[in-house]
């Protein structure tokens, strides 16, 4: 395990944890939610705002930056964090969920994943032990391996498939990873010594291809792991059960990551069951769509029954857009006239949000007062009732 | 003369004047640069930032705001301060220009101009007498009159019925305004009590029908008056002839406002001229197209020689994007990669620029340096030089 890495668990509340990282670039307290940064920016803030938020750690996409200003760039500018001017830790996934998604422009074999870019049409190719290299030259503290995201829903078979792919493409990750820390790999620089490599655990709504994908993952020792494939069009009920299930058997001596989910309803089951890390563009994308999460429910700003609403969209919120002056009917305006002002309000409205949600967590998993929390979050009433 | 507009000169060097203006929102030091806010907001801007720039006072744009949301909205609301959350000093146009700009969908009359709306077809007649009821619903500190800018180039006689017409509609703009404040048009709510009134001098580039507008306007004893029909695409020594011919004519005791102009040399050459306020879409509207506006030239951004250039756009520049960590090379891929935050960077950055001259114009003009300053400036280097 790399030496800049660690985690402690400071309390427990039923199975929900609160607890710290060490990564390389600083510490973050968990529960934790990521704010995404696909193409190495949170959309609209400035990184003082993102750091005004909770957390200060960014997830970006590998395969974004790869294609558009690539990798090789980005390690000459010395790393992902010189490179955008943020001093705090970075997550960056592995592409493969991006990849996989442009379906009929990819070709998946053992060897990985070939395809076209989306902005030019260029043919690339991200093996399992590429995208190690493409993060160590990001240099983020934290990178995830290359896995295979089964559609949902889809056969067993195929699930199972690429859950066992998953896992020779892991060992693949792992070694290359290793390799490259240790200087195996010259021809790679390494943006940021003690970066840390996180495992993902697929298998669908399996909950025996779970089982077996958790053993084989965690014998291959990574820092911490993640549970991908889920957020993908199954029920939501279905969701937490293979939240609850895989995040038991997870080594409870490490982290665990659960990729892509969700709304806030979603972080407040999932801590519940023992997840401590999360990540999502809902935030950001459904303030570009003109939506205000709100505790029990959202605002559609553009809603006509906004017009002459003088109230902030949170009378109780401290965020730069509830706290500034923006009423709901000024804010309606600027939606309808086309101003990017007000995505970026209400992107940090939203962070804020989960910002808070999370610190809330924390709290109320060190007083014991867990169940109480989450309890209130989910019987909150909606915001015009 | 409304009772809350007063205007001090403080110092004078040659011809430029630092001064004060009181306005009904508070006092603006001069000479001051007036950032577009067009739809009620400065792009991309949250008040916080453009409060932390030099100066706060905005325009915003009564055909743009007639339109959408409308003036009785904002009238509902209690006005633009109100219904923006902005506090300080905002002026407003008249809307004159925006309708004489659409061509083949507008009437003009003695009565009036008739159009139809950019945005949805509708028809709309703005006269004199209404641009002052809707200037009065937005509540602005500093209302224009109703003026016809005439096009460039234009025959003479053309440009000389425009000003006898921007004249006659000055008469009834400047009546109607009287009535309102005065309380004598109970339909009409004022949101600002001791809004003030300027007028707007036309007459294109002949300087015989400059100094008619200009004794036929000040007859009529504004608030303040107004240079207009300028920088419509005439050679910029010709602006600048006129500027300081009729800048010389206007009262010595109100302030003169320089409309829709320009770049920073034009703001050192024209308050040498004795300009006070300036306003000009150029600072946001270059920032969006990826222009930073430096000292002796721009940045375009999106230029290959940028691809890997770590320093700031401005290495002496105090402003967020270039005292925060931004890199040239960050903020070219934000721009290829469309990431909205390089607007906000940019245009931040540009109205620091033009803020930092007219503090600096100001601070010369104390020590009757003014003329050092302004060589300073029109000599300085490239930015890459």
């Amino acid at each position: 395990m790399s030496a800049d890495f660690g985690f402690s668990v400071i309390a427990t509340d039923g199975r929900a944890r609160r607890g710290r990282v060490r990564l390389a670039h600083g510490e973050i307290e968990t529960p934790v939610f990521m704010p995404v940064g696909t193409r190495a920016a949170v959309k609209g803030l400035t990184h003082d705002q993102v750091t005004a938020l909770d957390p200060a750690i960014i997830l970006a996409n590998t395969y974004h930056l790869h294609l558009r200003p690539g990798d090789a760039l980005i390690g000459r500018a010395g790393g992902l964090h010189a490179f955008m001017g943020w001093e705090r830790p970075i997550l960056t996934d592995s592409g493969g969920y991006q990849v996989f998604s442009l379906t009929g422009q990819r070709t998946i074999t053992e060897d990985g994943a070939a395809f076209r870019s989306h902005l030019d049409g260029s043919a690339h190719l991200l093996t399992p032990e590429s995208v190690v290299d493409i993060q160590a030259r990001l240099g983020s503290d934290v990178a995830m391996i290359f896995d295979e995201c089964a559609p949902w829903p889809a056969d067993r078979g195929v699930v199972e498939a690429a859950m066992e792919r998953t896992l020779r493409w892991a060992r693949r990750g792992r070694d290359r990873f290793l390799a490259v820390q240790a200087g195996a790999a010259p021809e790679v620089p390494r943006a940021t010594p003690g970066q840390a490599q996180f495992g993902i655990i697929q298998g669908g709504t399996h909950l025996d291809l779970r089982d077996r994908s958790v053993a084989g993952t965690v014998a291959l020792d990574f820092e911490a792991y993640a549970i991908g494939g889920l957020s993908v069009g199954e029920p939501v009920d279905l969701m937490y059960e293979v939240v609850g299930h895989t995040a038991a058997q997870l080594p409870a001596d490490r982290p665990r990551y659960l990729m892509g989910t969700g709304m806030p309803d979603d972080l407040v089951e999932c801590v519940a069951r023992g997840i401590d890390m999360f990540d999502c563009v809902l935030p950001t994308r459904n303030a570009r769509n003109g939506q205000a999460l709100l505790r029990g429910g959202r605002i559609v700003i553009k809603q006509a029954r906004y017009k002459d609403d003088p109230r902030p969209l949170d009378e109780a919120c401290p965020c730069p857009a509830c706290a500034g002056g923006y009423s709901r009917a000024y804010l309606r305006h600027l939606f309808i006239a086309g101003e990017i002002l007000v995505l970026r309000l209400l992107s940090v409205h939203n962070l804020t949000l989960y910002g808070a949600l999370v610190r809330g967590a924390r709290e109320a998993i060190a007083k014991g007062e867990y169940e109480r929390f989450a309890r209130e979050w989910l019987e909150a009433p909606p915001p015009d009732a």
